[in-house]
């Protein structure tokens, strides 16, 4: 991730623009924003859905990866002679084989590691591959293979891999270039300030460990590979296959129907896609692989820990006049990004920002992306450094950030936002939680304390992809949506089916999407970045208005009126005028003599020279157990500017999910390496590895959409929702555990072991 | 079938009409016309194509049917008691199952069957079925129900089945009304005659039996329901589908990806992929039927055997004054069709014309479309009776046809051809052929005696439907083609994409080619009627043209130049004006951005008021033993007219095809019933049905495409050419061994014991 250069926005409201040409926003809708159910709810809850782990084909072998059981080692020598010998074993990869001497690349930073690297430098990295007539037979074999190791010195920590003399993990140091952006003059800036704070905030590694392990499975006809890979962009997947193996794009066919969570560590090709493709390759036949729950922990990613100190001014008037960011984050072994600054030069406005930032390696597991790249980490920093100079210049925190939120629209790079609904989000949000009330009433004191926090948040990702989506009318009418998303878990799928409803009057269940399969469905960008409904709905609204208008046409000529006498409802054409007539789709001849209309809608790129993006406002009220050291969350309201809310359901879903991810980053999850001894994970599993669960989540949650009614953004007036649910969630509760107990918790997760250290140290220090 | 109501043509040239809006026809090709091999050809030979019978599901099922072996009985009581409880039997279906009693209809004559019909009229009608864990065990398990049938009285002749007193087949008699259609008066023509003849001829029930045998496999997730068929259109088998079930067509999804040869038998909805769909709902797992080689032969329909009494008037110079057919025939036990009509009416100009059929019940299997349906023996009649004609009033068989074929269009129903290409057809096919010389010097006496034969034909079929062509373009130059047809086994796949080739300069090796799947391809007829080729060609040029468009309009900005100054090929971008540059479509920026250009096309109907029909001539030199009645083809020249030709590997595999389809009509293939004792078939295996092998066919074969460059058909100037290619064929071998033997063959096929017999005649009668 690279830093904008940023400048400072201009203080007057951007000129209104016309609305881009095309079709007009919706004004009332009739399927669009209502409470639907997902259209593949009964696939989902009944076993039929076939996920990637669900594949069977026959003749189908099964692989599994030997892992290096070190944090950093260079493999001396292998023994595969048992392991090959071993009944029902096919094949086996190493670092010696052949077909198996790839690069590894990660972005744009070059080949950076191989396929199998006999350097190991992390717990977990690519050894050596199997595959065998069943999964235990394949894991069995992974035990008979002997790997010799030299095990060398590892670093496990971010401070330790920064000093001298540390352990390198790659050649050239641990230590990456500090990438600095700045506006302003922070030192003009903080003169200028009545208040400077300065504080040092940690977030802890937070690891990837969707539902549904990461699988693939592979077969070959001939110079043809089709995978079926648990990932969210069939289309990525494909292109960075096809460049593995010098295929055409069109001889490498990815599907992904159903996937069980991604969160960002599925967004990229992994090793064991690779590996698995070659097993097939080298014998002929179709191989899968299903990593383990404890691979998922080792290997497939996570959101990086980071050390961020944040310095900043404030005039009593509740200006902030200076930001100051410096932040050190670990990607682990490999270029993985771990920057944060985004948050503190566009949240607020502020003429003057200094963001620096540094990545460096140590010998764990490699960062992806995970909702929200970087946001909840700046989140925690920022939103509880705008929580104490609040409590430093004696102003409510909602008001001073309203204070902040410029009225009009707010810019980054000089590049104004459409909207920016951040405003209602925290007037409407505290309106519905009782803010003033329980800021003022809630009891502080005792063994169980209360308290009440609030946190802002936007997502930054300005995605500007394309996407076409194909509307298919039968003559029954009955409807077939066809777009290249994948559908993760988010209700894409039935998002999309209710934009068909909602111009072509068919009932959602009479509407079947086929999606996320490179042979038989046209681009659409990766399904992350909150970008999946904003990159596709405006394709799918145009692929059904084209079919309707051809409906439409096609009736008036059947039916000897105009195009304007005539209505579409509940899957028949209505006249308007005299005589009033109600022709059902599959009574419509000139339907039937068609077949079947097809409509194609490519997506506009959103308008030049704005940037459309989300923003929210959570509120959290905790009770603090003074005694345990445990907190709990009472209540919890989120107030969200997605733009357009496009399905009730799923947008509590979006939410009530990433508030249940932020109160796990802020509260529990952490990755524990045994740094001091072995350098190896201690907690990878679900047993040690704590999640939020049902219990942990808040009894009692609203959300709310603020919707700005955008016009520019695109032609479904969709923002993006994902990523902001989980931004402010935990800085919201260390703002409530402040307010309940005077302690400023900067390490993330709060623990009750934590807490009751520095509850211990408030006993004895006195009240902050 | 019903017939045209003719009336005669114009005598004047129809006035030349402007090509229709649109496209263009093509210049000169560099793609289209030359010999492709298949793009699927290592898939099909290697056995990585997957068939429907190659489908295999987790937990799947496998059905099997019990049939009736009588020709006529009611089934009075079934004992399912012992079936029910052999291991692994999961259901059974009967007429007295409820989710089974469902009414069977043939074409638009509504229901007059059963799913299980207990009263059975034909050996092989559906009694039971069965779905257990194996098909042995579904097998067996067929063999342990005991049914008790009421045998019927039963009638397996045509003859017979008109007697007075005949066993009814159906309620209201076996002999159906007898449909006419007359144009000019025959009287007046036959009048005007120099000479009348009068002949009946009479061909056999040939069998379809491609060499995948009917499958199906059908699974239900909730209630939508997936079906893999072995079937010639996947979008008719939904439709019939869903209307069985009534589910909306969204709800059911058929694949038919691979199938091993349909020839018509695979053009509708077959009982067992209900009965399977059944077995899969009542059982909740996925059900799988491949039906035996027996049951196609009893069950899968067939070309009906017909006796067609043809009266012909000729003058001295030439011109047919008057044609008069009376045909019977019998579609079998049900209402399937057994008209032959339209070659007597629109091969040759005549005034007056006159035909009469009928068609009558017989308790047998019933007729379905086959390989150009009623032309073969209409071919067979028409054709011996112009040799006959040629030959009474000493005029070459060549001179005499060229003599009725008009210069100018001939036309149907007063609606003109847009090209007739049967002059073309008889003179470069008679000059390949060496007509004339053969003719002069064959020799004529001996054991083995020569002779060579002329038949004409046309193929009738005027199909006007739409279709819907997909292609996307992926930044690495590689293309994808959607459509809906089927490839039934004549290469469309691989012509449809030589036309995405020739207008993208993509090579074929780079284009995949995703088919015949109702959920994820546009609308397609089933592919049949020779209507593949024609219907679905213009479309996928269209969509390849709207690709070719965007990116030439790309490019140019790009480069900066204007669209004329680009040129399109081998996979890139090149300038015609200097600096002269060749850009790889992969290192094109604008295609990058945009990951992938989406082009449809959509099939625009034939011109209004015109019909693009294909004709053809073909020549046989055969050798008939006059002792052993054996006839051997030594050579065999095809001459068509079927428009442009696509690809001249595809055409010749469709000529040589259709060629080896007319050799077993004409000589060897005929359906046999126990007519006498039980009525039952007795040759339902290849061993005593016998189809054509490698070395039954002429060991020198030719065929020529005589394209009349028709602009107005379609934008691909295609006609079409799987029927045709097999409509002459036994009619030339016919005429042939008249010229050896100087014996007509009345009755097809024209076996060695009917040979010799009818040689054994000529010895006692002498020569004709």
């Amino acid at each position: 991730m690279t830093l904008y250069d940023t400048t400072m926005p201009d203080d007057k409201p951007a000129d209104g623009q016309p609305a881009p040409a095309g079709l007009k926003p919706w004004g009332e809708t009739k399927v669009v924003g209502t409470r639907a159910p997902r259209i593949d709810a009964y696939e989902r809850v009944s076993g039929a859905a076939i996920y990637t782990q669900d594949i069977s084909l026959p003749g189908m072998l099964h692989a599994a990866i030997l892992r290096c059981p070190h944090p950093h080692a260079n493999v001396r020598r292998m023994d595969l002679s048992k392991a090959k010998n071993m009944p029902g074993v096919r094949a086996i990869l190493t670092h010696e084989s052949p077909s198996a001497d790839l690069p590894w690349f990660f972005g744009d930073k070059g080949p950076m590691s191989k396929l199998f690297d006999p350097h190991c430098r992390y717990e977990g990295d690519e050894v050596a591959a199997v595959a065998a007539d069943s999964p235990h037979r394949a894991w069995d074999a992974l035990k008979a293979i002997t790997v010799e190791y030299e095990e060398l010195p590892f670093v496990s920590e971010i401070e330790e891999a920064m000093k001298e003399g540390a352990p390198p993990v790659h050649e050239g140091g641990n230590r990456g270039r500090v990438r600095t952006s700045e506006r302003g003059d922070i030192a003009k800036g903080f003169a200028e300030a009545d208040v400077v704070l300065e504080e040092t905030y940690r977030t802890s590694c937070e690891l990837h460990t969707p539902m549904e392990t990461h699988a693939s499975v592979a077969q070959w006809d001939g110079s043809r590979l089709t995978v079926w890979d648990s990932t969210q962009g069939v289309f990525d997947v494909q292109k960075t296959l096809a460049q593995y193996f010098g295929l055409p794009s069109s001889s490498v066919r990815v599907i992904g129907h159903y996937m069980g969570g991604g969160f960002g560590s599925k967004l990229e090709l992994g090793k064991y896609t690779v590996i698995t493709a070659l097993l097939a390759r080298d014998t002929a036949l179709p191989v899968k692989i299903c990593l383990s729950r404890e691979e998922t922990f080792l290997c497939v990613g996570n959101r990086p820990a980071n050390i961020m100190q944040l310095k900043a001014g404030v005039k009593n008037d509740g200006t902030i006049s200076a930001l100051h960011l410096v932040n050190v984050g670990s990607g682990g072994a490999y270029p993985a990004g771990s920057g944060v600054g985004y948050l503190v030069q566009d949240l607020y406005l502020c003429r003057n920002v200094k963001v620096e930032e540094t990545n460096v390696f140590i010998n764990a597991g490699t960062a992806r992306a995970m909702r929200a790249p970087g946001f909840p980490q700046c989140a925690w920093a920022l939103e509880q450094m705008m929580d104490a100079l609040a409590s430093k210049i004696g102003m409510d925190p909602v008001e001073f950030r309203l204070k902040n939120v410029p009225a009009y629209s707010q810019t980054r790079n000089n590049t104004p936002f459409t909207t920016t609904g951040l405003k209602e989000c925290l007037t409407e949000g505290a309106r519905v939680f009782g803010w003033k009330e329980a800021k003022a009433t809630i009891r502080r004191e005792g063994t169980i304390r209360r308290g009440v926090g609030v946190a802002a948040g936007m997502w930054g990702w300005e995605g500007s992809t394309v996407s076409t989506a194909i509307v298919k009318l039968f003559a029954d009418g009955s409807a077939n949506l066809n777009i290249g998303a994948s559908d993760i878990g988010t209700g894409t799928k039935t998002v999309m089916a209710m934009v068909v409803a909602e111009e072509l009057g068919v009932p959602l269940e009479r509407i079947q999407v086929e999606n996320a399969d490179t042979a038989t469905t046209s681009f659409a960008p990766s399904s992350g970045g909150s970008q999946t409904v904003v990159a596709n709905s405006p394709a799918v609204r145009k692929a059904a208005v084209e079919v309707r208008t051809r409906l439409l046409e096609l009736a008036a000529e059947e039916l000897k009126c105009t195009v304007a006498d005539l209505s579409l409802n509940d899957g028949a054409i209505q006249t308007l005028t005299a005589p009033a007539r109600t022709v059902p789709l599959h009574e419509l001849q000139s339907l039937a003599q068609r077949e079947m209309l097809v409509g194609v809608g490519h997506r506009d790129p959103h308008p030049q020279g704005k940037i459309p993006l989300p923003f929210a406002a959570q509120f959290a009220e905790v009770e603090v157990n003074t005694r345990t050291g445990e907190t709990r969350i009472v209540k919890f309201v989120a107030a969200h500017d997605s733009g357009r809310m496009m399905n009730r359901l799923t947008f509590e879903n979006q939410v009530f999910g990433g508030i249940a991810m932020g109160i796990g980053f802020g509260t529990s999850e952490r990755r524990i390496l045994d740094a001091g001894q072995t350098g190896k994970m201690v907690n990878a599993n679900w047993h040690d590895y704590k999640i939020p669960t049902a219990v942990d989540v808040p009894p009692e949650h609203t959300c709310i959409s603020v919707d700005p009614h955008d016009t520019e953004c695109n032609n479904t007036g969709t923002k993006g929702l994902g990523e902001p649910a989980t931004i402010p969630t935990a800085a919201a509760i260390a703002n409530a555990i402040f307010d309940a107990t005077g302690i400023r918790v900067t390490q993330a997760p709060v623990t009750p072991m934590q807490l009751l250290a520095l509850l211990a140290g408030q006993e004895k220090g006195g009240r902050q």
